[in-house]
């Protein structure tokens, strides 16, 4: 199922329009081609509603927020809802700042979701309305571990009911969850949280999965994260001794860009809880 | 000809003034660096002026816009026109919003260019003052092929006699055009287009080889897309199977740095119409 | 001494908070990662002080200026005083625009700088208030080398007496003084100058290695600018004939991620004035 989704992005090319942070915009311009979709960034208030009209999917990411950004992330994500195209959230750092828990909060208020990706932190920040988030990456005391994994799957699923959205909480595992059934993903590696931008991919590319999958989302969004992890894998297993993060920051692209439908099912990892 | 453009560039080493968009800021510095010029990004109405003063040329691209970028625009293209710089347009988008085609418009109308790079979308969008583009690749019905390559070539030259610009239209095949002479171009690889913001790295290009031939506006112009076509050539050849369009973004811009005049002469392919 | 500093990074895991440029805040972000550290970037008023206060130190990156991020740094400086937090300027092009200089004198007038970091002409535009400052790379005439090294040390030491900051000169030779020792460090390739945005990335782990050894602010803007110019070396002994530039770019943040205490001491090549 989560190779047919991904044959699916390759064959429709959906096109998505990011409103996105200045940090990791070509990352994920780059993804999105990668995995056969094609991006568009347009962040102003005067032309979002026309941009998002000629895409398929649009993505919300407040990593370097603004008001006028705000502004625009509205229009885009009600214009949308109205076409009834795919929105994604990623409300990173949420609970590091007021502006953008509200700006999180407020979004979720006036917008509908498809899908909501970011890690514990930032995903309980958005759904208490406060929070203690330390940065953009998640609080090593929020990561999701065998340990932590109930409490994260049953938080998962109450705000997928809430929301109406699929709720993606991305770490060392990773749960998407509707608000009846949650798949636990183990796929990745540890060495991801060493280059910037890798959960910002994954949002970017969540969209386009949904965009090319309309009558799946859940799958859609287990089909995205797995093709990260996926990605994570087999990027890693072809770095050298002298390789860093900035290597393995191209070879996870390289491994979307050359990841096939069998390459994806036979490395996934996953299971329904 | 087009090699000793080149190695006028390495030569002169001209300062390039950059307003661009966000997304692919980082690889047009870097793409400058790699063919001898050097990058500035200045885009804020209260420098642009002085700090294009002190450069050798100015490329506007209008990839992530906005207000207050268009009006940084508008004052450093008529300030770069004052003191006879090159001044390059990138139409990114022209045709997908209001804001783009007419933003485009307007700095046509205010600003003498020197060369105008897009895809046939956008320039076709650009001409008329509207558009259909989808996205920021071209339309895959504007894609120029050997059956469209006569009504591009006689737009080319057209636009061209009307704006006093070179106009370079690029995609599959490649057009370089004043009123008098076409150049048409079949370097470069399809798998360019996996990469983000190649465009926009020509544009950068364009505006340094301009800057450093300035008797010589329409051959800098071919000498510029037949780098990046020929680079795009070397680069696919270095590629291993694990390689995909990330690693294949950094070989482009690899191939550009290691680009001979003599190596560009001889991977040149083009005729004149 | 300075293994100790970097292993410091590495043990305390700084957040950094970045109000830096759009053209190499990834990279920014990346090497920091690359040392042991991690990146926030924010540059809206409304967060700026929240986001400085979670974090452990910050820069202040003038290469893409604009009104509102010289109000967001003024808070963010201030905010950081207050909590004692390391930060660190780099005043990139101070004296290629009246905009840029005066912003950087008044970031100077009200933020007490641990560490000011920059080419030759940006420091000298700095201290005087004027300059003749082209482009974003120091002039040629400006480069420190063995001739012109006494005067830059002088200059070092007498604008750390004046602002009570570490000062960093960095160019083919770089020289990190306060207003009583004076480090004349000699690692880096002259290659690095061909990869964008070096020095930013210098400036951000500046502020990480500050952070992680607040009792030797001099000592550890030494460990950073050595693992800088080492790493510089490391990343050029792997290149291959094809790479150029981009390749480079990824090796030298590559060669930060591996750099070991052990590698730093033994390759660091400074002496004491």
């Amino acid at each position: 199922m989560i190779g047919m989704m991904l044959e699916n992005v390759r064959k429709n090319r959906p096109l998505i329009h990011n409103i996105t942070n200045f940090v990791t915009a070509n990352d994920c311009a780059n993804i999105l081609l990668a995995c056969g979709a094609s991006p568009i960034m347009a962040d102003d208030p005067d032309e979002v509603a026309e941009i998002t009209s000629i895409c398929d999917g649009l993505t919300l990411n407040i990593g370097t927020l603004n008001r006028q950004v705000i502004a625009s992330m509205l229009i885009a994500g009600r214009r949308a809802n109205e076409l009834r195209h795919p929105v994604v959230l990623d409300p990173v750092g949420a609970g590091a700042s007021r502006l953008r828990t509200d700006a999180a909060a407020r979004l979720l208020e006036a917008v509908k979701f498809t899908a909501i990706r970011g890690n514990f932190s930032e995903l309980k920040a958005l759904a208490s309305g406060s929070g203690t988030t330390r940065g953009v990456d998640a609080d090593l005391a929020d990561g999701i571990t065998e340990q932590t994994l109930d409490e994260a799957v049953a938080f998962a699923r109450a705000f997928a009911k809430k929301t109406g959205a699929i709720v993606a909480i991305t770490g060392a595992l990773d749960i998407v969850a509707d608000s009846n059934r949650a798949f636990c993903i183990s796929n990745g590696h540890p060495m991801m949280s060493s280059v910037t931008g890798t959960g910002c991919q994954l949002s970017a590319m969540t969209a386009a999965f949904a965009a090319a999958n309309p009558a799946h989302p859940l799958e859609a969004a287990v089909s995205a994260v797995s093709v990260m992890g996926c990605a994570g894998e087999l990027a890693h297993a072809r770095l050298t001794e002298a390789d860093g993060n900035a290597t393995y920051r191209n070879y996870i692209i390289d491994a979307v860009y050359n990841m096939t439908p069998h390459t994806l099912e036979k490395g996934a990892n996953y299971e329904v809880r």
